[in-house]
């Protein structure tokens, strides 16, 4: 760490720092020549920089390295390609998972299943455990939604990614999806992120409403601490002054957390703005950004969605979004998802 | 529900939405005279106000009634008064709570407890389980710190709050502690929450990083809907654009709190500050303003603690603070703990 | 406004309110029903909807209409173009404006105008007040700037757009520029914006670090209202949180403003990052969501810059992105500057 | 400055970054031993640490001196006092300062100016030139208001502080008050910081909505460097995602700045909240927390107040405060202004 002390700092305290941070087992190197003291420490302890920002005589205290290894670039600079069968995420082609909020019934889920597919998605999306803020809310089916999600996306030939809450779930889930998915709510939920570093499916964690960039990878850092490196990481929106949208979508984040980490990128347009009439130009801007996939909410009729209907899309306009977008991604060198079932249906 | 039309909307647009409101469950009230219809709903249906926003020619949606019920108000307009022995949380009295952040070794959790006994607490805190941002970080004692934690509680008559951090520490802490404490990071770690409201033991649930005062409410609904009463709310910071204190310690939620819902409201300027010189200005101003109670990391040797030795005090400095708050507490007609042990102290 | 009284409001508190609302010339319309009584108040008043939620009895208040009217769509639903000789902004080609931040040298003016020239800008963009947060920082050129600009706009066919920082510089600026600039931190310098609107050229106005989209068009409306109808809006990142970024960019506020407002809407990519390398991803993001135009830092030698290097492109990096925007814009129907000088340059 | 080297870095990528720092005229120290390059950069000049840091190879980079210089401690260790007369800001007694938000009429002044001395008020604040957030609201009486306030302030032995919204009005302002206030809109007009800078009169800066710590101070050092050495700052509220108070009263601002600078802090809770009934916790809260001083709305008839009428506190609401104030302020050393005139008021 790089410790900078106060101008008016006098010798004494810059020697009782110096002694407490050999204490902890730094070797300390102070310039001279500038106006204040400064100290860098260099060693292998772990650093609590606050600890020597309250001592007396110090301005501030920076941290040299990043807290996280595994989901650093320095760690690992290629890109991390997460394949399922023939679904490779964080390669070439921007994948796009998409479906519905919460499984509700057999029918919704395959005519939502059919709609996504023809569109051109790869993966489907739906929840079966739903976190809900209020507990008056639809808590989801349970099992019974796992298998009408599984059963569907086997029929159209498309993975599955679900929500898990809690470390017991795992199991089950685990018989169902391809995908686990961590809510926003459960990004530091660590208990949770420890047992699914213990398994072998591909993990995809949201973004806290309000974490960094910094706490995001660490959460990544527990899945990948436990020998599970299938992690992918989800922008959807973090909570600002700004309260016209539900979230204030952080596209930025997708090119800074690509820098800083080998992990795919993927984009929640629709948690992010809440609202279906602004998913298409929020996901149009994620994937010129560069993000490595999308995850879309849509219903077959959302009007009547018993969770999400108003951030939901209509078959229809999903379907020109998925246009729009193989416009988009060549100027990034990407491709988009060729769409065969819908080609086939138009030759008919 | 109210709904706001645009200027410009057709009269199509409103019958379709008054439609759609009355599919809905609701009886609907139109008003006219205004430059646009605005649409009073009411009735028992579960609103989903975003799904009205989304209709065409509406311009914006508004609920009547708030989410949250059992921890409002309305449901109880007199204050609940949590009551562990002769410690009551709620009262006249402002209770203090200090401890350090995690049992570490009997010496310290010993040495510390008289510390904070003697300057006035009336419970302990103290973590064994510890949720950290790093899987490399400290993970806490588990149950052996619990052990050492009640006993010298025991020792010092002191009760003894801890944080629980999943479902499955909820039978073990419940033969050490007297209050469950959940963490800001689980405040929204829904599958958690309802096991709690399934106990009997008070539970504090400190407020989210950016979590509003509805969510946070709403939080506390799931442990009351579960039939636990005895719930208490803990403001400890928000996150905003400002950084020169980990976070921003809205005070101004302590009085806002406390005029929609009944339950007491305990701030904890340690997590809000990050800084033991900051500790008691802000837990002055959360007295002033106040605040129900206080909990407040002290540890007999900070400057070597395993964990939040930056914002733990010193107990020199806490047992300043105290008799500090003594004259502050009165300005707004309230008492702070008499501090029998000290008082002998002096006597000899 | 809608007034929502609480659910124990008594029936004297209710009769109050209303008769507040009545003197202050509304007709009052109460709905029955509810739990709570709700009153609907209709008039011509300028409703302080603060000064009724202070009432007794009142729960909360909502407005029914924008205070804006000049910048609504209600007022004015087309799109309004504004046209400076041969440049259209807010019609169907996407604008980009850029330059340096400020102008320091004849030859850096001409050696960056005319590379922003040959990659497809209209528009020259660069500083001659500069508004510094240090007053020991650079502070421009003044009218000696504004020559340089002016002439170097000229040889290369350019446009100009300069910053305005208060009123007395209006005149000097409006004998060199084509577009006044108001800066973030001017945003709701009232007495600037009331100057301006006795102005007849066009004026950006950028949105302030925490201004909400409200705000930022109610800075709009003192323009208009002085019969300055030539306004555009410039997002350019806000204050969050997340402090990896300089701001966080907001691009969903591009299609906000855009669905509440007629007014043509840039992006400032340069600024909402503060650094080169993430400019490019988050220009194509802002076109692909959108964007009537962009503006820019280029330099043509930018670690030589004396202000804003970090956030200037090398002619080079522009380059390259105006070819990527051009694949971008057809997606949103959009077409992109042509740029006649860069293609005779190749063919020579 | 000190810039931290990525830990892939080249030794090429090193060396460049040196010969850049050297040719900005700093001295170099490279640290070794470290998994990577730490560069220490000591030196006189205006460091754009920005620029470093997009250099190749760089990771971070951080400052070693902070900005401002004449607003720190370290420039001027012992505390600002602001004398006027009789009334002495920043020393042992708490000053507060009370009236309404604009000028009105001459017996709204005289009501409100008499109720705020008969509580101990010793500054009378009031508005005569109001900036407004929509150029269709009530914008100030102009000088007839000042003379107004000016009379009234001198029949009852209290100072004027009034708001200046541009440089053109400092000459009349100054005929009339004894302070000036700078809105918090206006915090970075640099235009008008420096006019400020030239005059005598003391000058109290409102930090504005997003304003960091050190933005605050760099904009009361534009100020000081102009010659007026009378500068006093003023938290009133940040604008974060909580929406429930109109801002967030950012307390712990108080002891921070008053640790970094040695200018007063003044408090304003009425616009940090925006209701009249949160005034009185937040001040307690302020006061508290060791703010030198605070700044108050009240009005003689709040209800029907030109402007921000909700937030006005009723005469006897102030007289309440006021007293409990007077038993806060022993807590940390200071005193609460007597009040002799309430005093006559009650032997009469």
């Amino acid at each position: 760490m790089v410790v900078i002390m106060k101008e008016r700092a006098t010798e004494a305290q810059v020697q009782a720092v110096i002694a407490h941070l050999m204490d902890m087992g730094y070797d300390v190197h102070r310039s001279s020549g500038a106006n204040q003291a400064v100290l860098g420490a260099v060693g292998d302890g772990q650093a609590d920089t606050g600890l020597i920002e309250v001592q007396d005589g110090v301005d501030r205290v920076h941290r040299i390295s990043v807290p996280y290894k595994l989901a650093s670039r320095t760690f690992k600079p290629e890109n991390t390609v997460i394949t399922i069968d023939d679904v490779r995420i964080g390669g070439d082609e921007v994948i796009v998972m998409a479906g519905p909020c919460s499984a509700e019934t057999e029918e919704q889920v395959e005519a939502t299943a059919a709609a996504v597919k023809r569109a051109g998605a790869k993966i489907l999306r739906g929840g079966a455990f739903k976190p809900r803020s209020s507990p008056y809310s639809f808590q989801g089916l349970g099992e019974v939604g796992l298998r009408m999600l599984r059963s569907a996306a086997d029929r159209h030939g498309l993975k599955l990614i679900t929500e898990v809450m809690e470390a017991s779930q795992i199991e089950v889930i685990s018989q169902y999806a391809h995908i686990f998915q961590v809510g926003a709510r459960n990004m530091q939920n660590y208990s949770l992120l420890r047992e699914l570093g213990k398994t072998r499916l591909p993990v995809m964690i949201k973004r806290g409403l309000s974490a960094t960039v910094e706490e995001w990878l660490l959460s990544a850092e527990y899945v990948l601490a436990g020998g599970n490196m299938q992690v992918m990481l989800c922008e959807r929106g973090i909570r600002t002054f700004e309260s016209y949208m539900r979230n204030t979508f952080d596209i930025s984040a997708i090119p800074v957390v690509q820098q800083l980490s080998h992990l795919p990128v993927i984009a929640d347009p629709s948690h992010a703005t809440g609202r279906r009439d602004k998913v298409a130009p929020m996901a149009r801007a994620a994937v010129a950004a560069g993000a490595d996939g999308l995850i879309i909410e849509v219903h077959c009729d959302p009007d009547r969605a018993k969770s999400d209907g108003a951030q939901s899309m209509f078959p229809a306009q999903f379907e020109r979004l998925m246009a729009e977008l193989r416009i988009i991604a060549p100027a990034i060198g990407r491709s988009m998802c060729v769409e065969p079932v819908a080609r086939r249906g138009w030759n008919r």
